[in-house]
């Protein structure tokens, strides 16, 4: 059994989630795919380890959670001062996995792509600012390019989009795509302010420290242009239309609850339209999600409307969709 | 551009949709998937009309819905009086496609795969008696064998268990899997007996004329016995505990109503272990679903609870899951 090779870029909460899934869950991948994975690298913003062995996942998780940053590494393995571009082009790997939160990874991405690398990625901008390019580099390779933990987390609304619903053209799609907002707006709903309830999320760690990305409907659009680029082909974030929850108030939050309704940062994606704004949604709606979990309501000719609920954050629940990826990229390598 | 050949078994309400759907979105799929379909045969139980250059579609429906059987067709097209599995023999098909309700079907779609065409069904019994054969002499031909509408209609709940949630072990499914119960379960809350609600069923033409397939929990059965080979296993239909909906008395609805709860037929799905009974569900459970709407809970070790919702029957929605399947298959055929 050949051994795939990845080379893991960011090593964050995701990248050490991921590993752990790798590490934990090896034995089951090779009985159930026949697949083994060897790590060669791993990057953080310090520095990347590389060891074409295969590193000990074990030993960097640990070095990083007690030191912090793999430049601390003073053992045997070799440590190196790359770009990522610098690392792509140097690491000779089957699978390039991106779980950064890089704004410029998409020409690493192509670096990876054009050398008949597969990509997997967790990172929103290269997808919603540059998807035909990617995807036209990927098919001309023949070389995967995965991203389900872009959206829902490994909630498979990619997955679905992608590979089911052959048959039917799909007409509109509604989301609630961002927890953080949800969980802000449900605590302003239970009587706290905008502040108070940003605060909390911030000190939960549901919220960053700056917050502006959520808040703002950036994450959300993001994501809202990732599922335009599939449901109807490729738009940018440039041409979708964002509101974010920033000019809320509590009147709103209060006026939809007077009127049975919850507000929520909804999603609209139309052929060649899409936007994000606060929302009133009835209770009982689909879209009336909590806490971070997502919902997706896809409107088809055909079936209807069907509803895909699920997890939209958390670290084994994004590394779900990464390590699937990783899997489906592997197969795929194999000629499955 | 190479046409798919397709031979069409069965040629009542699903089958006729299906056509249907070919014929209003050929150009679609033309367009779309570089796919064209070219219909060699169709059969009802009355006859199979065979015309290797390419029957018209219009005019088979037309003649069905005015004639009632194929056999009654009398212009230039050749009408034969084949078994299913001699047509089978006899047609040179890529993709057979199963919309009857032949319980023994299981026999032709081996013959089939053996012949190394690919079937799609969207008939429960082969799968639900048989799936490991059939599984294993698809896997030897390398022949698709794909079954989307045999569970939740077009939902793809199929599909997401294929092709998703690679990284992922499931530890559970439960679903509500038959909207002729639940229909008859919401009646009997409203206050109608299960007699009257029954009646009206049929009247509706949402219970057949004999509906113990749907009342004693077979059809639920079924599809139950479909998801435990996909998420864990071969398994077969006389291996599971079914319990139907006919013991449930008007004091059972009562008293879950008075709970704050809903009767379902739910279909619970665990390694080794399914079954099928009528449960209460609290209100606002993702299970709680109304009219031919079905739902399914997905529990894995990483993404925790995953809910995929949508229609269960409808001639249109089962029409989806099998084109979606017909498409794959060429797909596949194509080396995609």
């Amino acid at each position: 059994m050949e051994e795939v090779k990845l080379s893991i870029f960011g090593f964050g909460n995701v990248g050490r989630a991921t590993a752990r899934v790798l590490l934990e869950k090896g034995e089951v991948f090779k009985k159930k795919y026949g697949l083994t994975f060897k790590v060669v690298s791993v990057s953080d913003r310090s520095a990347t380890v590389w060891l074409p062995e295969g590193i000990d996942l074990r030993e960097v998780l640990n070095v990083k959670e007690t030191l912090g940053k793999l430049s601390s590494w003073t053992n045997d393995y070799e440590v190196y001062d790359f770009t990522p571009e610098e690392a792509v082009k140097e690491i000779e790997a089957d699978i390039v996995v991106d779980v950064t939160n890089d704004k410029n990874a998409w020409a690493w991405h192509m670096e990876a792509l054009r050398r008949g690398e597969a990509v997997v990625t967790s990172n929103k901008p290269p997808l919603a600012f540059h998807y035909a390019e990617l995807m036209g580099e990927a098919r001309k390779q023949g070389a995967p390019y995965l991203f389900e933990a872009t959206v829902m987390a490994g909630t498979p609304i990619i997955g679905l989009l992608k590979e089911t619903l052959l048959g039917d053209s799909i007409e509109s799609i509604r989301a609630v795509l961002n927890g953080t907002t949800t969980y802000i707006l449900t605590r302003m709903e239970e009587g706290a302010s905008f502040d108070e309830a940003l605060k909390e999320a911030q000190n939960l760690g549901i919220a960053e420290r700056d917050p502006s990305g959520d808040i703002l409907g950036i994450d959300a659009g993001y994501k809202a242009t990732i599922l335009h680029c599939l449901a109807f082909g490729p738009i940018t974030f440039e041409e979708i239309e964002v509101k974010g929850i920033d000019g809320v108030s509590e009147e709103d939050v209060e006026r939809a609850k007077r009127a049975g309704k919850t507000l929520r940062l909804v999603a609209s994606v139309e052929e060649g339209a899409v936007s994000v704004e606060p929302t009133e949604v009835p209770r009982g709606d689909p879209l009336a999600v909590s806490s971070t979990q997502n919902a997706t309501v896809i409107r088809t000719d055909l079936l209807g409307e069907l509803v895909i609920r699920g997890a939209g954050a958390g670290l084994k629940e994004t590394a779900s969709g990464v390590v699937s990826d990783i899997i489906k990229a592997a197969l795929e390598l194999r000629g499955e």
